[in-house]
């Protein structure tokens, strides 16, 4: 019973992996098992949907680190703006540790999908919600109602992954600096009350 | 001779099309040939190069549609603040008339390929590189120092660039709503003096 966890984690690592730097489509089924080290029967026994179970649950599995990464830039820092820069910087550290070939690990699988696949729509929207929720609850932890809260968050996932785009087709951290300074604009929202 | 211009013409804006409703991967060259409805041979006596050759110049194409768009925003705007909102509305028009289906037509492929292919990871970055310019220009128009201008047209660039994947993610327009409060607040930069 030991090994089939093992087994099913591998795969869902080498996926996650895998779809973050070259997409959904771009992506087969062999390429997954070779990175994981799998057997085929094994990916059957615990993905019996195929390549789009796989898909969903890689992308949950992607989304909720990248969601609890969020909520502990909050929890350690002391203002907005030190909120969302560490944010940024976390998105910024793993671009740059991965030669530029990881970014969003949900934006790729998203673009390609949407039009697609209902199951991969709804798990890369769930994804992104998610992550706008934990922002708006340390944009407002910080002082902004929750409606300003609720609006800004959208802005600041916005400026973000427009920011690891630009800064993966670019091969350049340029944009992700410069993305910190329109967040510093953003986190002043609601102050000059 | 009349025919052939046509022929290539057709396959082109097949291949923009597909590439930004599904992605370069998600896409076969019998898919292009299909949309376009080119005989097979047609497309290698155009496109000696293949499907790389073919997404090299679907990217260009696209690339410059979008910055014909830009200058001609900039144009017909009498401060940053509409020259910006245009640019946002254009995109969020363009994305809500195809059903969420067509968003940004060089972002999928650049997030697919840019570990990948080096000719796509060259037209992904130039098509972006340009509209960046077209933005400077407009920002330094308007009244933004030149240097200020520079780093705000990547500010601006990334926020629609998200908001147009949020978009069309949710399948929603209110992330580009909420992108035009975000490029109010970066159309102010510099203009406190």
């Amino acid at each position: 019973m030991a090994k089939a966890p093992d087994s099913k984690w591998k795969t869902l690592a080498a996926a996650v992996k895998l779809f973050r730097q070259q997409g959904y489509h771009g992506t087969a089924l062999n390429d997954i098992l070779a990175a994981a080290g799998s057997p085929r029967g094994s990916l059957y026994f615990h993905f019996p949907g195929g390549k789009e179970e796989i898909g969903e649950s890689a992308l949950t599995l992607a989304g909720e680190a990248v969601r609890q990464g969020i909520v502990r830039a909050a929890e350690v820092s002391d203002s907005t703006e030190m909120f969302l820069t560490r944010v940024a910087r976390a998105m910024a550290a793993d671009l740059e540790k991965s030669d530029y070939q990881e970014g969003c690990p949900i934006a790729t699988t998203a673009l390609e999908t949407s039009a697609q696949s209902e199951v991969l729509g709804e798990a890369t929207s769930a994804a992104f919600r998610k992550w706008e929720i934990e922002i708006s609850s340390g944009l407002e932890r910080f002082g902004m109602t929750r409606d300003e809260a609720d609006q800004v968050a959208t802005m600041v996932l916005s400026q973000l992954e427009g920011a690891l785009l630009l800064a993966r087709t670019y091969r350049s951290p340029e944009p992700l600096q410069r993305a910190e300074e329109a967040l510093k604009l953003l986190a002043r929202i609601g102050q000059e009350k």
